[in-house]
C-alpha cells in the first residue's frame, strides 16, 4: 500500500499513472518523472473505486476543477448530484464537493459513487457543519480529514497555513479573509487561543494521506478577496509556511498541491505564479480565477478566465473554475456549465500559449472547418456543440452554407471555401 | 472649419474637447496633446448634431465599440434600432452601424438621429449591397465613404492596406481573409485587375475626412482569422502600409486609428501590439477581440475578453466588442448586452493592470460595500446591476445579509463584517 508518489519514486507504472497517461497523451514515463519531481499529482485514493485518474501538473495539459456542495441555505442531495451530471457533461476534469450544510455525508457518498473523476472536498466545512465553531475541538479538525480520507476523497483543502502569526496581518486588509476554510480556522484560533490544529498536527495528517493516497491542496485561507489585497504581506507570509509544509509532506511521500488566488491585477498575475515558485517549489499551482477586478458580480467566469489563461500560461497547473454566481449565491445547474465551460476556455488557451505538444492541433481543425464552412465539423469541434448548433439554427437559411452574420458577403465563400467544401 | 485635430494643433478647446475630458477626468489640454502627438482621436463628425465626444487613446480608459446592423438575411430597422438602445444601456463608448443588407440608409439615419456616441461603419459594404461586385466601379469606393460623412459619420472603416502585392500571401494562409470589407476589396481587385481604389485614392478620402472631420479607421483586410495565421506576413505587411497611410493622414490634418487582429494566440498578444506600434506609429489600436482560441464558438465574447484584456493592457486602446454569437450568426439584443459587458470587463482590467489614475477607485469602493454585506452599494457599484440583483433576489433567505454560498458560514460576516455595517 503506497501514493502515486512512493510508486513512481519506485519507478512503478500503475494503472492510475497508465489512466493519467492516456488522458494526456505522454507515456507513462514522463508521470513517472513528474511526480517525483514534485511538479504533478495524481490524486487517487485507493478507495475511489469508480476513478479514472488524471494527472496535474503545468507541463500537461491545464486541469480544471468544479466545485459543487450543498450550503446550509440552499440546495438537496439531488440537486448536487445533478450539478455532478452537469460537471462530467461538460468536461470538468476534477470535482470538489464543498457541501457545508444538508446531509453532507450522504451527499458525499453519493457523489463518490458516481463520480469518475477525482473527488476533493474541504473537511473542516464538515466538521463546523455538525458541532459548530464553538463546540469544536482540535481533534474535530484532524478526524474530519481522516473520515474524508476513508470514505474515498482523492485530495482535501487543509488550510495549514493560517497560523496565529497571519491574525495582525489579516487585521491590515481591505478584505480581511474571504476563504470559508481559513475564516473558521482563524475564528477558531482566536476563540480558543490555541494554534491551528491542521498546523500543530500536520505529521498527523501526513499519516493519514499515506494510508489512503490522499493528495494535500494546501490551502490559502489568506488569499486575496480584492485586487488592492493582492500579493500582500499575508498571502506571501502563507506562501512560505505552505512551501515548507509541503516539502515535508512530499518527502514522506505525500502528493501536494499548492492553492492560490483569489483576486489579483492583471499585471499583478504573473508576479503571483513567480510568488508561488519562490516560496512553494515545484508542487502544482491550483488557483480559484484569479479574478482581475473585483466590479463584475454575475460575469465572473469571464474576469476569471481571464486571470485563469494568464495564471496557467505562466505556471499555474490546475484552474478552479468560477461561475457567474460568485459573490451572489451557490451556483445553479446552468451557472456550473457555464463556470467550467469559461475555465477550459482560459486553460486551453493558456496550453496554446505555453506551446504544450498538440494543443493547438484543435484550433487548427476547427479552422479549416470554418474555412470550408464544414459546419457539422465545426459543432463537433466546439467546446459546448450544443450552443453552437443552437446560434447555427438560429441562422440556417435554406440551403444556403452562409450565416446571417454575412449572408452572401461571406468572407470566406467569397474566397473559395464553397468551392472546397463542394469538392 | 477645420477637424479636432487641427484645432488641437492650434490649440483651440472645442466643445467635443471639453467632452472627452469630462468624460475620462482630464483637463482637455490633456486631450489636447494626445491629439497632437496622435496618440487620441476624438471622433466627431460636423453633422453629427446628437454626439456626445468621446476620446480614444491607450493614454486613457480603454474605450468599447459595439457592432450592430442589418445583414442580407436579417434583420430589420427597428431591431437594429433595438439594438442601439441596449449597447447604450449597456455602456457601450461607441457603435458601428455594419448593416449590409436591408434598408442600409434608412438604419443608418435612424441610429445616427438617436445615438450620442460616436457612430462608425465601413462604407463598402452599402457599395456591394447596393450594386454588386460585378457592376462595382472605383467610384463606389470613394462615393460610399462621401456618402457616409456628409450624413454625419464620425469613424469609418476603409481598407486601403489591401494591396495587389496581398495576393499571394493571402493565399499561403489557413484561413485567407475573413475581414468581410477586405474580401469585398480584394476580390474586385482580382475581378478587375486593377489596385484598391481606397489606397490609389487615398487623398481624395483624405479631403473628405478634412471636410466633415470623419476619422480614419484604417481597417485589417489582413487580420488573421485563425491563430495559425497570427502576426504573418500577410498581416505585417498590410501594417506597414497603413502605418505609411496613417501617417500621410495625420499630416494632412485627418485623425486616424488602425485597426487589428483578430485571432492571436495569447502568447502572441503583446508581440502583435509591439508589431503595430512598430510599423503604425503612435495612432490608437482598435482591435477585435482579439480572440485566443478558435475553438469557442458561442463563448468568443470570453475568448476576446481574454485577448482583449491583455491588448489593452499593452496598447490598445479600442475594443471592439465580440459577441457569444460571433462565427455563428448576426448577434440578438441578448448577445449585444453580453458582449458589452465582456469587452468592458476587459478594458477596465486594463485601465487597473496599466495603472491608469483612479481606474482602481471603482473596485475598492465594491470591495468595502462587499466587506460590509452592503448589498445595495454592491448592486449600484457592479458592472451590470440588474443582473447582480437578479442573482442575488435568488440567494436571499429572511432578513440575513449573507447568500446561499455560505450561508452562516459567511468569511466575511464572521470577522465583523456584519458588526460593522450594523454600526
Amino acid at each position: 500500500m503506497t501514493t502515486q508518489l512512493e510508486s513512481a519514486r519506485q519507478g512503478i507504472v500503475t494503472k492510475q499513472i497508465k489512466e493519467a497517461a492516456k488522458r494526456d497523451k505522454v507515456k507513462p514515463e514522463e508521470i513517472i518523472e513528474l511526480l517525483k519531481q514534485g511538479l504533478a499529482v495524481v490524486p487517487a485514493n485507493k478507495n475511489h473505486s469508480s476513478l479514472s485518474a488524471i494527472a496535474v501538473s503545468e507541463k500537461l495539459s491545464t486541469k480544471v476543477n468544479a466545485n459543487i456542495g450543498a450550503s446550509p441555505l440552499s440546495s438537496e442531495k439531488g440537486e448536487e448530484l445533478e450539478k455532478l451530471f452537469v460537471a462530467l457533461d461538460a468536461k470538468a476534469d476534477a470535482v470538489m464537493d464543498l457541501s457545508i450544510g444538508g446531509d453532507i455525508d450522504g451527499i458525499r457518498k453519493a457523489i463518490l459513487e458516481k463520480c469518475p473523476v477525482p473527488l476533493g472536498t474541504v473537511p473542516v466545512y464538515q466538521a463546523i457543519a455538525k458541532k459548530g465553531i464553538k463546540n469544536m475541538v482540535s481533534d474535530d479538525f484532524v478526524e474530519a480529514v481522516r473520515k474524508h480520507a476513508v470514505q474515498g476523497v482523492d485530495f482535501v483543502t487543509i488550510h495549514s497555513g493560517v497560523s496565529r502569526n497571519a491574525i495582525p496581518l489579516v487585521e491590515k486588509r481591505k478584505t480581511g479573509i474571504v476563504s470559508r476554510g481559513g475564516a473558521i480556522t482563524l475564528n477558531w484560533m482566536k476563540m480558543t487561543g490555541e494554534e491551528n490544529p491542521l498546523l500543530e498536527r500536520f505529521d498527523e495528517l501526513i499519516e493519514i494521506a499515506l494510508e489512503y493516497d490522499v493528495s494535500f491542496s494546501l490551502g490559502d485561507g489568506l488569499r486575496p478577496g480584492s485586487i488592492f489585497d493582492a500579493n500582500d504581506e499575508a498571502m506571501i507570509s502563507e506562501m512560505k509556511l505552505l512551501g515548507e509544509l509541503a516539502d515535508r509532506a512530499f518527502e514522506k511521500g505525500v502528493q501536494v498541491m499548492i492553492e492560490g488566488p483569489g483576486h489579483i491585477p492583471l499585471n499583478m498575475v504573473k508576479e503571483s505564479m513567480d510568488l508561488k515558485k519562490k516560496y512553494c517549489g515545484p508542487y502544482p499551482f491550483y488557483v480559484l480565477g484569479p479574478v482581475v477586478t473585483d466590479i463584475a458580480p454575475g460575469y465572473d467566469h469571464i474576469t476569471a478566465a481571464i486571470g485563469g489563461a494568464v495564471a496557467a500560461s505562466n505556471g499555474a497547473a490546475f484552474l478552479c473554475y468560477v461561475t457567474p454566481a460568485e459573490h451572489l449565491r451557490l451556483p445553479s445547474k446552468e451557472d456550473v456549465k457555464e463556470g467550467i465551460i469559461a475555465a477550459r476556455i482560459a486553460g486551453h488557451a493558456a496550453d496554446v500559449a505555453k506551446g504544450l505538444k498538440g494543443a493547438s492541433d484543435w484550433d487548427n481543425e476547427m479552422s479549416d472547418a470554418r474555412k470550408n464552412l464544414d459546419w457539422d465539423k465545426m459543432f463537433k469541434l466546439a467546446i459546448d456543440p450544443e450552443k453552437a448548433k443552437k446560434y447555427r439554427k438560429e441562422s440556417e437559411v435554406g440551403e444556403e452554407k452562409e450565416c446571417t452574420m454575412c449572408g452572401e458577403f461571406c468572407p470566406l465563400r467569397d474566397t473559395g471555401a464553397e468551392k472546397a467544401a463542394d469538392e
